[in-house]
């Protein structure tokens, strides 16, 4: 099981919380905040400071998926993210670019009305993780992912899924159990008073 | 009717092609590939060499609203686009952003199941525009937004609309009785052997 850190602020204090968590982490996620404020600038910089660590670029795409794709792996991304409501045409050019560059895909289903039925589709199609995702803004009124998590592990047993909105200490104990290959955390890490301590504890629970 | 010209290259050649067509646009787009690449970087540029030039930011804004919004107001885009398939809290936070910097919404209306309900949701939440846009992958697949901004015209007989996705001078003619508030054209500009003439007819034919 992966711990997978989401840096969504500015680009310094980014690389701030990279330095005290390294230790306890195994993907640093450049997150869609970062890429609108910096570009590919904050992937060259993740790369040129941690070279060997795997850095997922979550670029959403949505519209244009090899050329949108290729941009991020072009500049050192390891993992590129498309979302699970693309046309399935675009979901199929991120995996060819992805072929190409032999780098991964992972589908964030953030508003996905059935995830199982496209979660079947889109491990089909040949994506490397699903991940179940719920809107920040849906997190901010209590909303989680942790259901339909369950829902969709129960009958994808052995789908590589990830899961990610409002992961953090309180919530990974529910979270273990399905088995999800990926466990994304934004300001469960990044927002505590301690980020390595939180990153530790986190990363101390989980399986290897 | 507004003519907007979708800049999704490099930096420099999208520079380039602005000067060449500065004259015959109404709003520019920094393209997501170009915000993939450059981030806030290239609304700045955009906005120091044009002070008076309407920016598009074409963030497709799907998980975190008005923090993302806020990114790229503070940048100086005048526009910001959010996907249709976003949670109505992301969008209502896209818009809350707008009032905040007094700017103005776009809706990417790409892979929207329902248009006409959902175009008249969004209108009633506050959005400017509602754009009907066929994704860059199903235009490479010979599929055209003309049906849809055709129904949903029919439908929406007063809504601000805006279209994107394959168009150029051969289909302005089929568009422009659907009287859409803002005519996005990328290719049909950018790759022309001269985008300044192409932008120039576009124009020419597109009521004032």
């Amino acid at each position: 099981m992966l711990l997978q850190v989401a840096l969504d602020g500015e680009l310094q204090p980014s690389l701030d919380i990279l330095a005290e968590v390294i230790n306890h982490i195994d993907i640093a996620e450049v997150g869609t905040p970062l890429i609108f404020r910096e570009g590919m600038y904050a992937v060259r910089t993740f790369k040129e400071y941690y070279p060997t660590l795997t850095v997922l670029a979550d670029l959403k795409i949505m519209d244009a998926g090899e050329m949108e794709a290729d941009i991020a792996f072009e500049n050192g991304a390891d993992i590129v993210t498309v979302l699970g409501v693309a046309a399935d045409a675009t979901i199929e050019g991120v995996i060819r670019s992805a072929q190409k560059y032999n780098r991964q895909v992972l589908v964030d289903m953030i508003e996905v009305p059935y995830p199982i039925g496209r979660g079947r589709e889109l491990v089909k199609m040949g994506c490397d993780y699903i991940c179940i995702h719920t809107a920040y803004d849906l997190v901010a009124t209590g909303d989680s992912p942790l259901k339909t998590l369950k829902n969709v592990r129960e009958e994808m047993p052995h789908a590589a899924l990830a899961i990610a909105g409002g992961v953090k200490l309180e919530t990974i104990d529910d979270i273990i159990p399905l088995d999800p290959q990926i466990v994304v955390v934004g300001g469960g890490i990044t927002r505590a008073d301690s980020p390595a301590a939180a990153a530790h504890a986190l990363r101390e629970r989980m399986p290897l």
